[in-house]
């Protein structure tokens, strides 16, 4: 009754989650490895200390009889064409974000799980996992701050390097954001548009930081969302839902309290692998245990479809300053939620 | 030592400053009160058992040898030559919010104190005086947050009546933060954008609740404030600083903490007039005594004048859905902070 | 209408005194002040810049036909018969604590003041003016938590100095709580019990530091109360009142809250002045008020006697370790509250 | 690898500890369930839905070759036999609390673990599993607040039943921080004292509730604990550690924040199930890695001893209204930390 994982990608993400199904989650064990390098693959088995199988071809591996699902962890570029093969081998399987690296990748990946004819997919979207957000939407669900209105988010981190430019703002940041909110809200977005106040010190030529993405709703819903990478303080995720008759926010991570130093002080995360590390436990548990039960329930390739059509339309507002229309086409009833 | 005060005005709100002065200040006694209702004042007169003059005639109130300073609190159109007229006769005076009904009114009363050579003029914006307020100042004055590049307030109120319009949003809520915000960043507005969300059931045809005001200022912060007047649960007021490496919010008010009935909680204040009582106080106590000491340091003509040219901007922003240019004249040396 | 108050001694706390009466509260002057340093007399008339008259000799300052009212805050040992006098002479008289330096003292005062047949003397216990109390005892008696069961209370001061003694964490420290706890329960004391941890290296061989002081009302409340006085941290006063259904915790002093170098934090204090500022206007503007309208409501000369009795029977717990049983007279109807 | 376990009592607790090593811990299966009722067992593995062998005999079943390590669920008076059967067989045992019924019955368990020349016992206490208190224990061991000079702990419960008796509040309830403040310290009870306000309406004749137990540890560190089982509002578990130089509090599970009519609020827990619920999946995974490590570091025989003699003495302390000594024996080298 073990599920049999094979892990496309040994870098630094299938590593953690060969050591998350080895040593955390329960019902699966990873079986087959596979790299284009081969010594990474090696690397990976021996850290882990399983009995795998080899491979430096990803579609052997997907294509293996000992293979009951496949996890995603490769260059994101390679995303497409292997999830893409897992479908076509009926083969369940969880890809890391992004699903590929274009709307038009996502849609194909949409169109051919329709064909296939079952939900073979789940995208590695995390947050709607994290027992915060599950706490907020079971308040937004029982109706008791009415329906929501406003949405006010924060997403900071302490610092970014060089290399991270305004438009990551977007696909490696608010990407999280774009998905987790869509599920929150059960709603779809409308349009958006992104302003930016002056820039920190902190930052550099080629990011503006921080900046704040206004998306409105198909219901109506306006959601105001600060990014802001060099905030310097910690890693700090708010989202207040502000209701018909009440508000509701995420809560803040639980924490020691301290009277020190004429300070009544708790701590606040500065790293975000540590904010969301039970998610990520989460979130392939359910994948194991859906795949086990024959039909899956976290987010689809749809879901991530409607995230990059969404962030598309984010980069084009924050390149020409205006409103932008987001047209996510409507929502096929083989992705009814 | 004890300033005799004439109060202009014997409603509402000039019964209160007459109770204020006469139980709760200190060093002021009113002297003299006036209204077109000559009935009024000697309600007023007798009900805070004080001998006072009457007057019909303001500008006899004003006039008189026995009154050294001046309490506009009259119907909102008649503000503007009832501090003309005080001014003119070298007499210090208190008005009420707004200085004038137009942006022009107000200026016309800058013109004429900067001409008598001496600050004459304090506006009754009160929050500056709210010690949550002074306290955040502190500390953003203080560096500790760096420069303040975001704003995200609100301002809620449990409900509105039928008469409460879109408009008022501005006029008679936003105008306190247009005023206190100016204050707390030493900083002009430069534009302001209006953004409607889906409107609650709870309000009427008239009145789009609530809605998101984005205002920019001349160094580049970005101010969101939103005005939702039916949220229904309390009368809130937020205000969050976001500087380079740090985050400072308005004190919540001061509440016992209950555990009871599965609940943590504080009170949240549903009355308004509870929320700023101290302020109330301090203001016309830093008048009485600004005016003793000879220097008026609290809420100027300028101040009147640069809100309600805010002011107007809203409007137009609300009406048009564009982002709106708000020109403040140069602010005069006479008004330098 | 002003009431004219006399000052008897010129120290610290009577120069604070004379600022506020002169600065801060409303409807009183000081017109006389008493030491026997008559150039403290001098200098703390100076200082407020007022016309008062000058006294070597208190007995005549309390005889003027000057001064309606006096306010005793002269060396400790002195208080007794200066409060004795005023009785005497009828005129009300705010003394502040402790009212005498022994039970018997203060129960001649009482004594004395119940011959006199009408209440004339006020202690300086502030803490029930001061909001947080207030507040907590509006829960309390709303009912809102059921009957008191228990109280958990802190008493923590940063640091005291070398001269600070056991005994003092009772007679100087606790004696605050001994007076406002009676007040906020509607109680009295039954009996007590000293416990000592552990000290802290912080203290001296004098001090045993902190120490837990466990009372048990006459309606079976039983009150812990920590004391603890190099706690280093800050100047903290801690109330939480379990009740039959519900908790209620004296309220934090209002502070900003920030986000910053990965701390959530609010302020400490970390001077006690700071802490009960207002109460101690209030207290004073309470007197005033009370005179002029004939009635005095604060605390009474039986409430300083009680706190005597009670801060005596700590002094025994603390020094045999047992459970000593505090016997407080019955209230006088005179005194009924 | 997996760990084959057999589980002694197909009771509540037992059917829940199957279920969670199938469905939830990773690397063990339940290879065995006995009970002296066999329908039971039975009941208990289709419940599970596993495939498990049944036994009535629970000695067959801890000598069974297919069972490596043996689960204690049983009636209470049973666990001392079926360890001391664990111990002989050289198997490892999670006995579920108490470990004996007597102290003597626990010391009995020590020696034979002694002799047997390894650990093989773990106590089913899990509260040292749980996050909050592993992060408290986390500060005080940084040295952040200095030396533990007092504790006020708080372990209050929404209501009990009739069968709940003044006793039961040390053996059912105490027991926990009994535990936990032992490891939290890393100390020793050197005595304890009990004392008992007003009991609440909300009782009954044969129980005194609320009651606070004092606890003195060799360190001279003092502890006070509430227990008040009836306190109608939740399940709520407090731990606030006074140190030299600072204070640390056990965390609030974490909850949305709601503004909703008039309160700011979170939500306290009502069922005792939840509050720990992690620390119970926690606790017994670390059993299942730490005896396929070969080495056990759970709460030891030694702590379901020192737990039952300090239980023991509070048990007389209850009765005398005395403070009793409480004397643990010197821990054996083979239990040190």
């Amino acid at each position: 009754m073990t599920l049999k994982l094979g892990v496309i990608g040994a870098g630094a993400i299938g590593k953690e989650h060969i050591r998350r199904c080895t040593q955390v989650l329960q019902g699966a064990r990873v079986v087959a490895v596979s790299d284009i390098n081969v010594d990474s693959v090696r690397a990976a088995i021996a850290l882990a200390g399983i009995n795998a199988e080899s491979y430096s071809d990803a579609y052997e591996l997907i294509q293996s009889g000992d293979v009951d699902a496949v996890l995603v962890t490769s260059w994101d570029p390679t995303h497409e064409e292997y999830v893409l093969a897992a479908i076509a081998a009926g083969k369940p399987v969880f890809c890391e974000k992004p699903l590929a690296v274009t709307a038009e990748g996502c849609r194909r990946i949409v169109d051919a799980e329709m064909k296939a004819g079952r939900r073979l997919v789940q995208v590695g979207f995390m947050r709607p996992y994290d027992e915060g957000y599950q706490a907020l939407k079971k308040v937004i669900d029982s109706g008791e701050i009415g329906a929501p209105l406003m949405l006010h988010c924060a997403h900071r981190n302490p610092e970014v390097g060089e290399n991270y430019t305004t438009d990551m703002a977007i696909t490696n940041t608010l990407i999280h954001e774009l998905d987790v909110l869509r599920w929150l809200l059960n709603d779809d977005y409308r349009s958006v548009q992104v302003r930016f106040p002056r820039s920190t010190s902190a930052t550099h030529a080629r990011l503006k930081d921080p900046q704040i993405v206004m998306l409105e709703t198909e219901k109506g819903t306006l959601i105001d969302v600060e990014i802001f990478v060099n905030c310097g303080y910690g890693y700090d995720i708010q989202c207040q839902v502000v209701g018909e008759s009440g508000i509701a926010s995420l809560p803040e991570p639980s924490s020691v309290q301290l009277r020190s130093a004429a300070k009544l002080s708790t701590s606040i995360l500065t790293d975000w692998k540590d904010r969301f590390i039970k998610a990520y436990d989460t979130e392939l548990q359910h994948f194991i245990n859906d795949v086990k039960a024959g039909q899956l329930h976290g987010p689809s390739a749809w879901d991530g479809f409607a995230a990059s059509v969404a962030a598309d339309a984010c980069l084009k507002a924050q390149e020409t300053g205006e409103t932008v229309t987001i047209t996510t086409a409507e929502r096929p009833t083989f992705y009814q939620r």
